[in-house]
């Protein structure tokens, strides 16, 4: 299998990039890495013998900027990474991409230049949250659009349900639809309309699931539009960061309240590395003719490493073609 | 101002409606309370000799429960405590109700039985949600209407920039558009056409705000649809709860631990506290021709008092004819 990495994307390009592909390689005589980007640049970081036989290195001349315009940068910059990287799966000379850099330039060129399935409306950006009891949930969509329609949120359902199952071995995924309340006539007309939709389909749909209670895993895949998702996402990061440095001044606040800091102080780091949604993997752009996985902008070696992992099981468990025979299945049934 | 309290509603009722609106009519003379529902119950409250003059009580034989089903409860429980209430306002026998009963009875009392401002499409339901620095920002609608157009969300910021001056007396508030980033052309379709009305409107409009940053004060009026709104805000509530909870694993992991929490409990529990947005006074349902306040739930006697207060600041102040006043000019010009 052959994965291509965006090189120079991600707030620690290339050395993390080039750092985790050799990582990588080197765990996983099995796949092939190619790394997409300034020559010069990744074959300075991988010094003479340094290179493993499963590396290989493409070169282009061009960056997205993590501030670029997507739609205008992707249909410009002809050959900056990310787009040559996009451009290797549509042409068949790889199999998957890794990007830790601009979202909405990988969502672009994810569209644009790798192509959705057949049959796929739209595709979603889909990250695993944090669950209190470390298990996560896939939320899809949280931001590849900002509408969606009844249908789409159809489709994110299956295409969630496909992913947990074939990448993380969930027999069964529950899947749950974002609501202001967990009976079945709650919500907005979108959810209303989209509620019959889960039930009837092959997923194992658990009904309405309220944001206060996402945390608590009560599903393994949420289905919502891509603007009721960012914004619950970021309330939730924006309450962890309000606590935490309210913590701290807590724990400032005397000679006392020091000491007792220190003791907590390990078990509440802990704690908050868990509710980090960027330890958590990359996010895969599902419905895309191919295998797009978002890094985190700010992913170091290992979160590159880890990124390559999630990609080759998806890969071995043939995830894209599952998602494209569901979807055909439903067009012609 | 004859102010009436639906004596009913709420987990603590009657004890703490009668204690409350008690020690309101003692701290100010000028407002006169009638305390609508089971007479009896009400008087057996009110030994003989503590009921001041300003107090008076009117019988109601029905109570809404919390579970009832909002729009059947108020249309067949004529003689409930907040319908009757809510009738009183409708003669022109109150100026003002409270109550701490069923929310979605409440809305739906406000919409059928004292009725609409006219030229307002839907009323909002307008609660006071926590900031880091304790100002506090109006967050509208949080779920009187779970689908809303760019008018309505156009009329959600007049009324709420008008109570935040009438009632709470700031100048210029600042208005803010719930969206998922601070760029004028972010947003799903609702908010891209909101913007520009915004813009226009005679308000301080501060421009797109993110749910990260809600917490830090950075509007005094948020303005969403009321499905957005409950997402964001069950979000919040959940992530406090989920860190409380996790908080309290770590400060009974040893003995250590707890005596490092004994230090630290104080402090975190005002923060919660703070954070708390049952804490933040009672909600107007703005854009009915009445002043209607959802006082939460678990209100004790003090926020029934506190709901008064907020009462009396509104009537003095006009707020409902200043709402009027403003939509018919709309209208009009």
């Amino acid at each position: 299998m052959r994965i291509a990495i965006d090189a120079m994307g991600g707030d620690h390009a290339p050395d993390a990039t080039v750092e985790g592909a050799l990582l990588a390689a080197k765990e996983w005589s099995d796949v092939d890495i190619v790394l997409v980007g300034d020559e010069e640049r990744i074959r300075a970081l991988m010094p003479a013998g340094a290179k493993p036989a499963n590396v290989s290195v493409r070169h282009a001349s061009d960056v997205i900027a993590a501030d670029d315009e997507p739609v205008k940068a992707v249909r410009r910059k002809k050959d900056a990474s990310m787009v040559v990287a996009g451009r290797l799966i549509r042409e068949g000379e790889a199999d998957a991409m890794i990007s830790a850099g601009n979202t909405g330039a990988l969502m672009t060129t994810a569209l644009l230049v790798v192509g959705r399935i057949d049959g796929i409306e739209r595709p979603a950006l889909a990250p695993m949250l944090p669950t209190m009891d470390g298990s996560g949930v896939l939320a899809l969509d949280l931001g590849a659009n900002m509408d969606a329609t009844p249908e789409q949120l159809l489709q994110y359902a299956i295409m969630g349900s496909i992913y947990r199952n074939k990448v993380h071995g969930l027999p069964k995924p529950r899947v749950g639809l974002l609501n202001v309340g967990t009976e079945a006539m709650k919500g907005n007309e979108l959810t209303k309309a989209a509620y019959p939709l889960l039930e009837q389909a092959p997923i194992h749909f658990v009904g309405n699931v309220e944001s206060r209670d996402v945390l608590h895993g009560n599903c393994d895949v949420l289905v919502c539009d891509g603007f009721v998702g960012n914004i619950m996402l970021k309330a939730m990061e924006g309450t962890v960061g309000a606590i935490f440095s309210a913590l701290k001044t807590e724990f400032t606040r005397s000679f006392m309240s020091k000491l007792a800091a220190a003791v907590l102080k390990p078990g509440l780091s802990a704690f908050k590395k868990k509710m980090d949604y960027g330890e958590h993997g990359a996010a895969p752009l599902l419905g895309i003719d191919g295998l797009v996985l978002k890094s985190h902008g700010s992913s170091d070696a290992n979160a590159i490493k880890n990124a390559v992992r999630q990609a080759r099981i998806a890969l071995a468990n043939r995830l894209v073609e599952a998602i494209s025979t569901e979807t055909s299945r439903k067009r012609e049934g």
